[in-house]
């Protein structure tokens, strides 16, 4: 790969100038010398922290590069069938109450990932497009009145995007607020004035549980919170390396985890009314309620927590502590999607000890679960290792490449660390170097929501997903405005605390 | 105006390379040693073509400066009112029969100019949005099979655009081709395939006629025809330049026009159905039939061409022809809006002789009026002024400085050349200095719909007008598909020749 392959690289909008050393940082050593796929050795005891194999750790550079770039071999066939416009979406759904332990219970469930079980993936595709429901339902409108919030009232939002079939209940709207500086796309106050709706707190995520039938079929009563993250990584890359802090009220000592993670999780403010409690407090009140109910009811509970991206942070930090504060017999389970790294060592034997089961999904291509820690992380070891970010539990390894319908050789840092890109690699997935799976069903127009990563002969438009005229309508007089907001769907901290059984009833 | 302001502007991303270097020549000289706003002097029978002020025509480039960078000094306060969503935009049509020579006729309309006339006002708006209407109507998006022709079909496109109210009804739409390279967002074929509607044809515009209440208010029978145009300026500022080229079946020798404008009109194609005949054959012919029916039943009838921008353009070269072609009792008028300039003086004059009426709306700020012949231009006398670029017509100038809803201080060459700007500015002109009629009551939102040039306390959204999911629409199997198009909408040259009762009674 010559440097001017590399100028190519960077001269992409989606780098800013910090990540463009960020990638020049990784890749700057080993492109004259050496263009094997072998893993770099370590040497774990090496004092010398400037030299470059030493710092390394697991980082295997030349694959790393060629996964950045997507550069597998010639385009793939498109499946014949390619233009299944006529094949429904949905094929019918099979009791796995007897799959409980492996997925929502306490039995490990590695014998379920390779070959991927067909029942597992469904249900990682269920808590994938939980999480992408707090992409779809974000109002980021900066001239909205309720910019920062959901779109959709807590009892339409299922409903709205299409997810009824799931069978779940959305029964809390969760918001976060943080008193230290982050960038300025997580928290949008843009259009400061008296009349909005909030300045300070965004909306992060909700609570749901399953109905009966939903809850006959997995064999237990699922309580699923699921976190909004972040679809821009350009920014994020570098601001949320290197600043350890102590988990607060931890029983193990040492345990650290990012500052920037912890400060969303907990910070409280007496000037919002959405978060005169933090994120942290909100959804435990909510899970303890929830449980304690169920409990009383004499029935089996899973928590189930995920989260894209940065939404994946906080679902580690709300596992760990929703693993120490609810009874012991309630299993809380990780799904992540591509996740960054949380914390150090010690965080992660933390959760491993607390029983908390956690599936990384990652893509190959998606450079966001190698921060923070591209340099120092799982794979260093010795002095000074209590600072080093480490992942967490089980990985499902996805690969870009698997997929026929993606373009090739393009670098599209965002496209690949969509989550609808994420879904439709699951969707694709059987088993490690296996291919693309011919039976998947999940619409593949969906990739294109907010990417232009599908092959162009697929014709479907780039970016598509956008709400008519933004917004705007004509009124009875034949002006263009947005209007008044359905009162079912203005953002309001009461409404926040419904009782339980018009929730639970409801599916 | 110092150099670090310069380049602030030429970082603006509407700035290709090419046309950074039209601005830097443009302003190149002044900058140091003056300020003034006053007129440079001009010296006609000078023989050097290197000095600065000789070459420098009719323009005066420090006000030209300060009018690109909007630089009117401090924001207006908003009307008191300006949240008047609760304001109908229509006020009651009055009867204009009494003004039809004057406004449509052979009568000579500087009369009507300064003030300008409510109801010259009236049908300069009218006119406006018929133009707008072959930009609202275009189908732009490249996976889409009719990319480059007409969303709706010729019946349906007053209604869908809800233009009913002007009391129109479109007989015939016009395609055109070209056989020179012109630059690619002008046809544009950008999936190439089989299956494509035409490869090589693009819709650009249409011919309507006056229903029989609206020709009863105006006077005559009114056929208009709109010409699309272009809103991406960047590339074409640089494009259209020094190409002249001699008018063919002119009367008048020496007559040149610009030689791409005249290819677009001009050029047939054998292999595309849309453009067997050129876009002027199909627009003269429909015009001829269209007259011949309206004097045979004993009817005083009136053409009027319009466009924006380069269909500013094609509407100069189409009314030269209709002028030449049609009866001489048919008056043949134009309204353009921010077109750049066609032909030489001696194309001028041959308009004026052939009585066509011109009105060319300008905005001061919107640097495409003033190409091709920056530098070459009316101003210009002398040697080699056969070869020089000249505007024709009476020429309404607007000033962006002139709207309090517009921002101050930006530089958004798109923005100011948009037509939905000119025509926010069209209803609030009252007369040269007269600042923004109180009385208008257009749309303010509409400035925004492709531009971001609204003051924010507006809380319009940025670039609204866009279509839900781009076209995209769940199928009854739960994809997300470009759904077929109604047969009605679907382009097809056989439907453009239908029989005029149908379409003159309709209205």
């Amino acid at each position: 790969m010559s440097m001017a392959s590399l100028s190519a690289i960077s001269s992409q909008n989606l780098f800013t100038r910090r990540n463009r050393h960020f990638i020049t940082r990784a890749i700057q050593k080993p492109l004259s010398s050496t263009t094997s796929t072998e893993q770099l050795p370590i040497q774990p005891e090496s004092d010398d922290h400037h030299s470059w194999r030493s710092i390394s750790g697991g980082l295997n550079v030349p694959s790393t590069i060629s996964n950045l770039l997507h550069l597998s071999a010639a385009p793939k066939a498109l499946p014949v069938s390619f233009d299944h416009d006529q094949t429904p979406i949905f094929s019918p759904k099979e009791d796995i109450s007897s799959l409980r332990s492996a997925i929502h219970g306490p039995v490990d469930w590695s014998s379920l990932l390779e070959p991927l079980h067909p029942s597992l993936r469904r249900e990682i595709l269920k808590y994938g497009e939980f999480a992408q429901a707090t992409y779809d339902a974000f109002d980021n409108n900066p001239v909205s009145e309720y910019h920062g919030g959901s779109l959709y009232g807590r009892s339409r939002l299922v409903p709205l995007l299409g997810l009824s079939h799931h069978g779940y209940s959305v029964t809390k709207y969760l918001y976060a607020t943080s008193h230290i500086d982050l960038p300025q796309w997580l928290l949008r106050p843009l259009l400061r004035s008296e009349s909005r709706w909030c300045n300070e707190s965004n909306w992060m995520g909700f609570v749901a549980v399953s109905g009966e039938a939903e809850t006959r079929r997995i064999g237990l009563r699922d309580i699923t919170v699921a976190w909004r993250g972040t679809v821009s990584p350009s920014e994020w890359l570098e601001d949320v390396q290197s600043r350890l802090e102590p988990l607060p009220r931890a029983d193990d000592d040492g345990a650290l985890v990012e500052k920037g993670f912890l400060s969303l999780y907990t910070s409280r403010s007496q000037s919002s009314r959405f978060t005169h409690s933090s994120a942290s407090e909100q959804v435990m009140r909510e899970l303890l309620r929830l449980v304690e109910f169920y409990k009383n009811k004499g029935e089996e509970v899973s928590v189930t927590i995920t989260g894209h991206s940065l939404g994946g942070a906080l679902a580690l930090l709300n596992a760990a502590e929703a693993a120490s504060l609810l009874p012991a017999d309630v299993r809380v389970t990780v799904i992540s999607f591509g996740a960054p790294r949380v914390g150090n060592q010690v965080f992660g034997e933390m959760l491993k000890r607390r029983g908390v089961k956690v599936l990384r999904v990652v893509t190959k291509q998606d450079v966001v679960p190698k921060v923070p820690g591209v340099v120092f992380n799982e794979g260093r070891k010795g002095k000074g290792w209590e600072w080093v970010y480490t992942h967490v539990g089980d990985e499902l390894t996805l690969d870009a490449g698997a997929s026929p319908y993606l373009k090739r050789g393009v670098v599209d840092i965002a496209g690949f660390h969509g989550l609808e890109t994420y879904l439709h690699l699951v969707d694709g997935y059987e088993r490690a170097e296996g291919g693309f799976r011919a039976g998947a069903r999940r619409d593949v127009a969906l990739v294109n929501k907010a990417t232009r990563l599908l092959r162009e002969e697929l014709r479907i438009p780039a970016c598509w997903y956008q709400p008519e005229n933004k917004g705007m309508a004509r009124n009875e007089f034949g002006r263009w405005v947005l209007p008044r907001r359905d009162p079912e769907d203005i953002p309001s901290p009461c409404d926040e605390e419904k009782l339980i059984s018009s929730s639970s009833s409801s599916s």
